[in-house]
């Protein structure tokens, strides 16, 4: 099954907007198989509009349009469809009810642009839109789909995710199964070494993606077969055996993220948490508070930039400063010791290094980066070499201290 | 002049990569005065290229192309410009130099593939790549111009920026000429409400764009005409004219960062910052040591999620905080006085705040924000009043706090 991403808008063309719609569905399909096999964005422009949705309907079996659909100037999508359909609108009373009862609840009052957005071409099937006043519209045209929706990201995401997909995978002859493994602390390429043997026994009917990012590398198994419910085992099989080469680097799947997975943990054994910072800068702490409720096990933590805070805020001492360097193990250990101690928390992570680009030295390069965790019985740290870049040195310290805390919580469980 | 953009590549089309180049290119030849019709992701597949490669060549007179010149498999892009120009390899000495350049600097051995990069259509102009293996290829045919590039976005853009913009701007009749100021502060409807007189005032070929990012609203001018001293002057005078209407909102201009100003300023008057933090969580920390080299004014800061720590660590009082409750003038001020007294700085930022979603209550719903700025002169404090969204509360509390900061060294300057 083909398909073809049809994105309209002339801010996508002027640099006002990048447009993530197209590659977030095409991500989506690709995981259900059916093969994206082109995408474009095109103007507002109903010579434009007509011409590629005829282009795209004769080449592809699916074809999906975002953006025209809103209540204002550019909601030329529904005249171009009617155009293209031999169409015309109509009130859909049940999306004027959905759009009175949005208006309602915010108070503001129904302007004729917003009851236009409850009339449809009479041929199309209304796909509800929860959170948004533009539903998306659904045609089918001698054994062809093509399905127009809202522009805005969150309201065609829950559209395609609620109505879309699952439409499309009646369609698909075959039965596509995707699921994605989350891996912390391998670059790709040593990853790609260390898991080799696993990934030269898989079946042909089961894809590998290495889907990089700083600091995290996504493993993305795609299989294609008759049978779901085989197919869901046999993926599950092979992250299995894959959780028992690099159980360490392993945390979680999908959308999963560490700090929220961390936060779980320690709520689950109702532990709480502090930071000492240097290096990450408060970057770690602010991954650790963008969890919502993050509050109930994290205290806080002190971004000891200057060697000042390091002695006065967590007692770091002053002969160890000297003798090891700020960073060291030793700094790092004291560091975290102090963090635990001053906020009264059972865990405290602290972290020391150089993100660069200046500050390097022969012996301490940028990119050296201490970790230290201090718990109820043990205090250890970690000595990390990333790269020269900041930002990436920064984030991918957050991710392994962060790292390191799951494993510690997960083999104390 | 109008432009198509044809980005190649598998992995576009399956979701393993976002494609940003597109729209960074539109921006770019948007802002030059090209107008961009179309752009389209396709395959690495040799019959569409071809097709997409002639079909963009008949309708743009600029046609970009962006990935497939690697050194691998994808390698397919200069296969079909010898098609499509009925050209063929040859080696270009300056490039092979320039490759064994690079590789020399890393001490990696030459391979095979990595040599072929130094083969180049006969008919193309080669394009500098300072940074990468992969020259870009500029051909001219029947008054037209198409243009490969490397995928790699930080390679791309350079060779954009340095080769291909200057050559554009000279085919283009008209000169255009666009600038940017950043504003924080003010939300697009109340910017536009507020500047709406010099906006009507603005001349017809001067056209302003609002591009909105959480917390920061960039306005773009550009503007077109035969005299390109004399459209600079107009630029720059209207944004003059706007510095008077808004001066407390617009801290800057194109690519500047507000954390960068804020630390140029710092630096400038030899002043030192600290922070405390609640419900930025660390963001705001984050936000100014991601500026290389702030250690130089930056002592560090106090993320005092739990009352505990304001209280042992900010000297913040229990009375206070029983009286008024964390998120309140009178904390968030002892909060700043806390942080510079324990930092020794001159400078201290202090945040407390409901970012949500939970947290809420009548009198202080999710988004109301205290922020507290303490000086050698003076301890004062404004109450922000956000939204719903917890990420969005966070960086427009952090952009907000950083603008009072800026506000503050400007008047003292």
């Amino acid at each position: 099954m083909k398909a073809i991403i049809l994105s309209i808008g002339d801010e996508l063309l002027n640099g006002q907007v990048v447009n993530t719609n197209a590659s977030w569905i095409s991500s989506k399909l690709h995981e259900n198989g059916i093969e994206v096999i082109r995408t474009l964005q095109i103007r507002d422009d109903l010579e434009d509009i007509l011409r590629f949705m005829g282009e795209s309907m004769s080449e592809a079996d699916v074809v999906i349009v975002t953006g025209g659909l809103g209540p204002t100037r550019d909601d030329i999508t529904k005249q171009a469809l009617c155009k293209y359909f031999n169409d015309k609108l109509i009130l859909h009373s049940p999306t004027l009810e959905h759009i009175q009862h949005l208006f309602g609840r915010k108070e503001i009052q129904l302007l004729e642009s917003n009851r236009r957005q409850a009339e449809i071409p009479s041929k199309s099937r209304p796909l509800t839109n929860a959170i948004g006043t533009a539903p998306g519209l659904w045609f089918e045209d001698k054994g062809k789909i093509l399905v127009a929706l809202p522009g805005v990201p969150f309201e065609m995401e829950r559209i395609v995710e609620e109505s879309i997909l699952p439409a499309l995978r009646d369609q698909v002859g075959e039965v596509f199964i995707s699921r994605t493994v989350l891996t912390q602390g391998m670059g790709e390429s040593m990853l790609a070494h260390r898991i080799s043997d696993w990934e030269e026994r898989l079946p042909a009917h089961i894809k590998l993606a290495y889907l990089p990012q700083p600091g995290i590398v996504r493993l993305r198994l795609t299989a294609h077969g008759s049978d779901r419910e085989k197919l869901v085992q046999e993926i599950n099989g092979r992250f299995e055996e894959l959780d028992k080469i690099i159980p360490e680097s392993i945390f979680g799947h999908g959308e999963d993220k560490l700090e929220k997975l961390v936060g779980d943990l320690l709520t689950e054994k109702n532990m709480t948490l502090s930071l000492a910072e240097s290096c990450t800068g408060g970057y770690l702490s602010h991954l650790i508070t963008s969890v919502a409720g993050s509050s109930r096990y994290y205290a806080g933590g002190i971004v000891s930039y200057s060697n000042l805070l390091k002695k006065d805020l967590l007692g770091v001492s002053a002969s160890t400063l000297d003798q090891y360097g700020a960073v060291s193990r030793e700094v790092v250990e004291e560091m975290a010791r102090g963090a635990r101690k001053v906020s009264g928390t059972d865990y405290a992570i602290a972290v020391s290094g150089i993100a660069g680009p200046d500050g390097g030295t022969d012996d301490k390069p940028v990119g050296t980066v201490w970790i230290a965790l201090s718990g109820p019985s043990v205090t250890f740290a970690k000595k990390f070499c990333f790269g020269n870049h900041r930002y990436r040195n920064i984030r991918r310290s957050a991710l392994a201290a962060l790292n390191m805390l799951r494993v510690e919580l997960m083999a104390s469980r």
